[in-house]
C-alpha cells in the first residue's frame, strides 16, 4: 500500500487537469498575444481561469496577476510594492515563520536599502498581535503575513492583522502569502482587508509552475519581470496557457465542494493524531484545533531523527516530510519551529504530515500503523 | 485546409511532449526538494532533460538554470549580471533590434543607474560590428545580442561579436538570447564565446511557461527570483517539472533530426518566397539566405494593411503574425523594421510567415496561393 502524505511540498494532479493541460497542447495551443484566432481563443481560455478565481476571491478579473507560481507571486508583492512604494517609506513588517520566498525576499530588499522588521509568534505560531501594532509605523508601506504556516499549519488572525495594520497606518498594504491557506482555509481580500495575496497551483492539485497573485485595483504594482507587456504590463512573457488552464481546472474542483473538502481533510487530521497520540514521547506542534489549518499535522518525535523515521516510513510506501520540503533539500534548522520555541531537542526530531483531498481513510490507519510500529522499533535502536 | 505559420509565435507542442507533461502529472508528480523516493524521481527525471539541453549545447549540466520562459531567461541574464558586476561597471550594450524581453529589461536596469548602449544594425538587421567595437569599454560589463531576430530571422554573428567584445574587453560578458535561435541554428556557447543563452520551450514544440538559462560556470549570477533555494541559489521555486519534462522530449525531438528538420524548413521558407514574389509589389526584409534563419519570412505588401491581409488570411485558415506576436496586442511600430530602415510606408503593411518543423509543402503552396489571391483583392478595394 502506498500513503502519499506529503501534499504540502506538492500534490497530484486531478484527472480534470490533465485533460485541461493536454487540451492546450493539442488544441488551444495559440499565443494570446496574436492577433488571429488562435490567440483569441488561447486568451479565452485564460479568461475562463480567471473568471473562476474571481469568483473564489470575489474580486475583480483585472486584479489576478499570473506568475510562475507562489514563489515569483511572493516575490512580486513584496519586490513589486517596494518599487511603486519607495517613495512613501522603506519600511516592511513581516514574520519570522514565513516561507523562504517572503523571507529571503525580504532579505534581498534589506540589502536594496528597504528596513525589515521580523514579528514573533507565540507557541501555536500565531503572529504576535501586540508587536505588530508597535511595529506600523508612518513609512511602513507593506506588511506580509501568511494565511497558513506551511510546516505546523497554524491558521493567522488575517482579518485581525488587516485592522490593526490599517487602524495604525491606513496606507499600509497587506500581502497574504496563502500558498498553503489557498483552498483549504476560507479567503476572500475584500472582506478581510487584503491587498494582495498569493497563490501556488501545485499545492492544490494543479500543475506545477503556474501560480498567481492577487492585487487589488486600488494598489499600484511595479513588474518584476519586464518584457513584452503582457497582463498589462504587470507580468511580461507568454502566458503559461497550459499551465493556467490546468489551473482553472484544479480550483473549480477544490472549491466545487470547498466545505465538504476541508471538513473530510480536518477529519482524517484529527484520526491521524488520535491514532499516534498514544505514546507520551511525541508532541504535536501548532495551533489548536479550530487555529489550525485542515491538512497539515507536525509532529516532533522524542528520541528519533526525522530523516530517520521519514525513511523508515518510506520504505513502507508512506510519504511524509521532514521540516520543510520546500527548502530544497537544504539541511538547516528550521526558522519555524525555532520562532515557535521548540525545544532544541526535538528540531531535529520533526515530521510533517501533510494531506489533500484525496487522501483516504485508509491511507491515514495505514499510515498510523505504520509510525506507530516504526517509532517504537527505532527508540530500540536509540536505547542501545 | 489550415495553415498555421505563426510558429514563431508559438508552436504546438509534439505528441511526445504531451505524453512526457502527462506522465509527470500522473506518475512523477514528486516535489524534487522531497527527501523521499517521489521526490527522488522528480529530480532524476528534471536531470534527464539537462543531460538533453547539455548535449545540445556541449555543455555542463551545472550550467543550465531552468526558468519560466525565455522572458525570465532574459531577464536573469542582465539583471543577474549587472547585479553580480556591478562594481566591476555599469555599462551594457544591446543592440536596437532586441526582444522587449531585453529592450525592457535594459530600460529598467537604466533607471537603476545602469548606462545603455544600443548598437545599430544594417539594412538585413545584422549588427554594426565597427560600432560594437568602439562601443567596448573597460565598464562594459555586458553585451547583448540576439541570435536570432524574432521579427524578420536575420542570424547575427556571434562568434565574431564575442571575439570583438573579448579582445577589446576580455571581462566582458557575453549574453545571446537565442529565442528565436535554438533548434534552428547551430549554436555552441563555449565554441562561440557566449556566456550566457536564453531559450524558451513554447517556440520549439515545448510547453508553454518553461526555458532555460545556459550560465557558463566562469560567471556569477544573481537570482532575480528568490525563496527555497532551489536550483543552487540561483532561481528559487518548486521546479516546473513537468513542463522541464515536456522541454526536455521536445529538445530530444528537435535536435534528433536537427539538419534534415532545418533544411526542410530553409526549403520551405525558400519556396514560399518564390511562389509570393511574383508581384513587384513586395519586399522581404531581412538578410539574404545564408544569414537568415530557416523559419522566418518578412514580408512588406506595398498598399495593403498589415492587419486586413492577416485577417483576409485568417478566413481561410492560415495563421501569421502582423509585427511581432510577443508584443502582447500592442499596435506599436516595431522598432526592428525602423531600425533596419523599412519605407514608412510600409512599417504598418508588413506580415511576418514562420514555419516550423510541422510545416507541410502543401501548407506553404495554400498559404502562397492564398497570399497572392488575397493582396490582388485588397490592392483592388484600395484603388477604389
Amino acid at each position: 500500500m502506498e500513503a502519499y502524505l506529503d501534499n504540502s511540498a506538492t500534490t497530484k494532479c486531478f484527472e480534470e487537469v490533465i485533460s485541461a493541460v493536454e487540451s492546450e497542447m493539442r488544441e488551444f495551443y495559440g499565443n494570446p498575444s496574436s492577433m488571429h484566432n488562435k490567440g483569441f481563443e488561447a486568451e479565452k481560455k485564460i479568461r475562463e481561469t480567471t473568471k473562476i478565481i474571481a469568483s473564489t476571491l470575489k474580486c475583480d478579473e483585472s486584479e489576478i496577476i499570473y506568475t510562475s507560481g507562489g514563489t515569483e507571486s511572493d516575490n512580486m508583492a513584496l519586490i513589486g510594492v517596494a518599487r511603486a512604494y519607495r517613495r512613501s517609506g522603506k519600511h516592511i513588517i513581516t514574520t519570522k515563520i514565513e516561507h523562504e520566498a517572503v523571507l529571503e525576499t525580504a532579505e534581498f530588499l534589506r540589502e536594496e536599502g528597504f528596513e525589515i522588521t521580523y514579528l514573533s509568534t507565540d507557541s501555536r505560531g500565531i503572529v504576535d498581535l501586540k508587536e505588530l501594532e508597535e511595529a506600523v509605523r508612518e513609512d511602513t508601506i507593506l506588511v506580509s503575513v501568511m494565511a497558513v504556516n506551511n510546516e505546523i499549519g497554524c491558521v493567522e488572525p488575517l482579518e485581525e492583522i488587516s485592522k490593526i495594520v490599517k487602524k495604525k497606518n491606513p496606507s499600509t498594504l497587506f500581502h497574504v502569502d496563502a500558498v498553503q491557506g489557498y483552498g483549504k482555509i476560507k479567503i476572500l481580500p475584500k472582506q478581510m482587508g487584503i491587498d494582495l495575496l498569493s497563490v501556488s497551483s501545485h499545492k492544490i492539485h494543479g500543475p506545477k509552475g503556474v501560480g498567481f497573485l492577487y492585487a487589488s485595483y486600488k494598489i499600484k504594482i511595479k513588474p518584476v519581470i519586464f518584457g513584452g507587456g503582457q497582463q498589462k504590463g504587470r507580468r511580461s512573457g507568454t502566458e503559461n496557457v497550459c499551465g493556467i488552464m490546468g489551473m482553472g481546472a484544479a480550483i473549480e474542483k477544490v472549491f466545487a465542494d470547498f466545505d465538504e473538502n476541508t471538513q473530510r481533510m480536518r477529519t482524517l487530521r484529527k484520526r491521524l493524531a488520535e491514532k499516534i497520540s498514544v505514546t507520551e514521547k511525541i508532541v504535536i506542534n501548532g495551533a489548536e484545533e479550530e487555529n489550525s489549518a485542515p491538512h497539515i499535522l507536525s509532529v516532533s518525535v522524542r528520541g528519533v531523527r526525522a530523516e530517520v523515521l521519514l525513511h523508515s516510513l518510506e520504505e513502507k510506501g508512506i510519504y511524509v516530510s521532514s521540516g520543510s520540503a520546500c527548502a530544497s533539500n537544504r539541511n538547516t534548522v528550521s526558522a519555524t519551529l525555532k520562532a515557535i520555541g521548540v525545544e532544541k531537542e526535538l528540531l531535529d526530531s520533526t515530521i510533517r504530515f501533510s494531506l489533500s483531498v484525496l487522501t483516504t481513510e485508509e491511507e491515514i490507519d495505514y499510515a498510523a500503523r505504520a509510525f506507530n510500529e516504526n517509532i517504537e522499533i527505532l527508540r530500540k535502536y536509540v536505547r542501545r
